[in-house]
């Protein structure tokens, strides 16, 4: 007999103060990427998220997650990127760029909004000169880049790993 | 002028010696969650991967994760684990149990594998007898339940964290 028993969506763990974690996501191709973004976030208890041009959320993906994360739809991401500085926000890029840091060896401040590029195109020059920092997965074999919903939700979690009560 | 410039497709981190770790799924409802699996398999320097069942795998989302991954197909689940555990692998069972540990928490030994379930039904019960270890990422918010894909991708990314020269 085994000794684990089924124990399917569990009651969430409690948070002693609300995520200070913001994802702001440039324009993405595609809505099944940023659908699964959302569920992520909700997930990992994320309150707010930026997304920008043409969103639509897929339901059977996001489920309950749009109502955990309030999501915010501007044109473009700098100007509410420069708002988020003002507002405390260390703005981390997810990036593989000359000057990236490894998400395993990154120390997350508690403020950060954490800056998603497009599918195709990544963090754009515009962005890349707004962020403080970037952070990449490590990456050891092909095809040498994750889908940016995988490596979104990989920060997520580190994140969280490093703020388990928010 | 950005500090940071573009460096897309970077060369993988070298590993010491070939990734222990196994990724083991019971037979699944979607393709493209497999896919997905088998595309973060690939970059984290997973070698071997077990599914089970009608695989078909969509080259749009692997990409060349196909070719770093060698992917056995099985019937079921059951026998390939009891092999695993033969040749000395720990059984760790990605799901909500009363038994599980938080994988933030949790210290894999190298020779792992990781066993994961059917989108709907999880780590059916035949299963549950057999791992030797269940560990669940933590939620924080709604919907409470990670997908499957994401889940994984959690889950390689704490291994290759714990062990990133393999």
């Amino acid at each position: 007999m085994s000794s684990f028993a089924h124990q399917r969506h569990k009651p969430p763990l409690p948070l002693d103060r609300p995520r200070e974690l913001v994802v702001a996501c440039a324009p993405m191709k595609s809505h099944v990427n940023l659908s699964h973004i959302v569920r992520t976030a909700g997930c990992s208890g994320v309150a707010r998220m930026i997304a920008c041009g043409n969103v639509s959320l897929d339901a059977k993906i996001t489920r309950d997650g749009a109502d955990q994360v309030a999501l915010e739809i501007h044109r473009t991401l700098p100007p509410v990127l420069r708002e988020l500085r003002e507002e405390g926000y260390r703005l981390v890029g997810l990036e593989q760029t000359t000057g990236s840091k490894l998400l395993t060896e990154y120390a997350f401040v508690r403020r950060t909004a954490l800056v998603v590029g497009n599918e195709r195109t990544g963090l754009t020059d515009d962005l890349l000169a707004l962020i403080d920092d970037a952070v990449e997965i490590p990456v050891f074999g092909l095809p040498h880049s994750f889908n940016v919903a995988t490596a979104a939700a990989m920060a997520m979690y580190e994140y969280c790993r490093q703020f388990p009560r928010g």
